[in-house]
């Protein structure tokens, strides 16, 4: 899947900064990519990047409009239809990540054919799966697991390769979400996957490899979330990891759109590890860590005091030097 | 959806009898439905009804034939499309839970349309459904859980709820396979919902009712299985159960189709009431079913043992006296 590129990103309504995780996840990782964002009047929130209109964009060469908002309710407004229309009439390609295909519109079908546009739905593909095995594979494998959805499970994963390849690893980022398939341009939505072949995608998604290869595996959701939990049950036997690495967001204090409370860092490590057991006996949780961008006061003590707690290295995978977590990875 | 009725059983290669399990379950639960079956000359096991081509079905009034056994690997053999063609242009409507959407094979929707017949796809819907809310309900849930799949989960959902029948409970049974939505006409395929919507297509499966009023709802899969344990973990969250029975088979030693072994009942039961109070707090365990129908010595000392180790009443729901798990329904 190779997206033509550069990118206007699409921000509509804009609620908070976890609606647009997907637009602001592409312009972190692959800021070359992006070179403005379409947003309406009553946008709560911004990325750093010019405002542009649909006409404006394309006669500056912009390739592709990316949807990088959340549509509330899982469904596409009419706005939204009309907006995403104009895009096309306007020239632009358009890629999204939601559940309905823009494919399966009638109207922005019929306009992309008309225009001679493409739409990339990246939460489907052709690609068939089997049903997870539970066959323990070569290679090794690290995993992101949360406290809750939304924490920083992909940013962890992306910082921690990224690290890995500055010391010579062999390794590879592997999304399993809309925006990590985004940015990598390859891997599964898993939460789009027909539930019977969950850790079979995963399976898929990571196979077989080079005894000193590390895959680094995106994680989603949360064993204690009562929408995704299943997601990221089927993720971890699928994912068979070597090692976890439990990602937290400290100043959240319900779970992400339900009434559940966060569990304890670990209550959570202990549950992955337990449950992970079942498609690797070896499994072993190598670190905590730690999305600070919503605190106000210094981390440096909350680090101490969880690292301390859970006699484990913690870090903020964007600011921190990651030496500490490169000496566990080697050591497994 | 309702299907025409009588069928005809279409059995296929037929393996063994758990490759069967959905033209079985059909014939036990609904006798009065099924007319015949079709096998092809190798099949291993068959049920106990007249052999009938595709034709003579079609002259006995037969309406519908309906695919009764799992097609291996998910694929549709050429072998199965030539038959289901050849049932198609007899003049049988076909009715099938495959993954495989019959209307999705040209050929077969082609035949269908020239021959005015129907094509029931029981996994899928056009129902959509929200993410889990992991909001209590009101009225109660009872669920079935298991050491393994294919133990006797939707068995055992089914004489539970005949037995509250008898018993003047209000109640009902609650299908979240293609075997059981076969039977009772209605509920979800569970394993073809979209990963993300799992727990919240149970949510939608059994929503709030009155406060006397228990859903009995089919278990699937195992906490303990790496193909599946995702779909069991969202179906225990979405199910949100009052109560929950463990069903095991004690003839198996391996998980189905995967190399792991099969838990201990403690452990499974552990892990179900552990995961469960994420949703339900008060989740307990009230019986053991054990399905007994592959013991070759007699089950009674098993069950006392099981029994007896568990603290449970532990009864074949097929052939048991129900009275003693009634009990404990009516004491929650």
């Amino acid at each position: 899947m190779l997206i033509p590129k550069p990118y206007l990103l699409f921000l509509g309504e804009a609620k908070d900064a976890l609606a647009i995780k997907t637009a602001s996840g592409i312009y972190q990782w692959r800021p070359e990519w992006c070179k403005s964002q379409f947003v309406y009047d009553e946008a709560k929130v911004k990325l750093d990047l010019p405002f542009q209109s649909f006409q404006e964009a394309f006669s500056n060469d912009i390739k592709t409009m990316v949807i990088g908002v959340v549509n509330a309710g899982g469904t596409l407004s009419d706005r939204w239809k009309r907006s995403i229309i104009e895009a096309i009439e306007s020239g632009l390609n358009i890629a999204s990540g939601m559940h309905t295909r823009l494919s399966d519109v009638p109207e922005i079908l019929d306009a992309a054919i008309r225009h001679g546009v493409n739409l990339y739905d990246l939460r489907f593909s052709n690609q068939t799966f089997s049903t997870g095995k539970g066959i323990k594979r070569s290679g090794k494998r690290l995993l992101t697991v949360g406290t809750d959805c939304s924490v920083g499970k992909k940013y962890t994963a992306l910082a921690i390769e990224k690290a890995m390849k500055e010391n010579a690893f062999k390794c590879e980022f592997k999304a399993t979400g809309q925006t990590g398939v985004l940015i990598a341009e390859r891997g599964i939505a898993i939460d789009a996957i027909v539930s019977d072949f969950i850790s079979g995608a995963v399976e898929w998604l990571s196979p077989d490899n080079d005894s000193d290869h590390w895959d680094i595996i995106e994680g989603q959701g949360s064993l204690f979330h009562p929408s995704f939990a299943g997601v990221s049950l089927g993720l971890l036997h699928g994912s068979q990891p070597d090692a976890i690495i439990l990602c937290h967001e400290p100043t959240r204090t319900n779970m992400r759109g339900v009434d559940t409370s966060i569990p304890s860092i670990q209550e959570c490590i202990d549950e992955n590890i337990r449950l992970g057991k079942l498609t690797n006996p070896n499994i072993r949780c190598i670190g905590v860590a730690l999305n600070t961008s919503d605190m106000n006061s210094d981390s440096k003590e909350l680090k101490s005091k969880i690292s301390k707690e859970n006699n484990l290295p913690c870090f903020d995978p964007l600011t921190d030097d990651l030496s500490q977590i490169i000496d566990e990875i080697r050591d497994i």
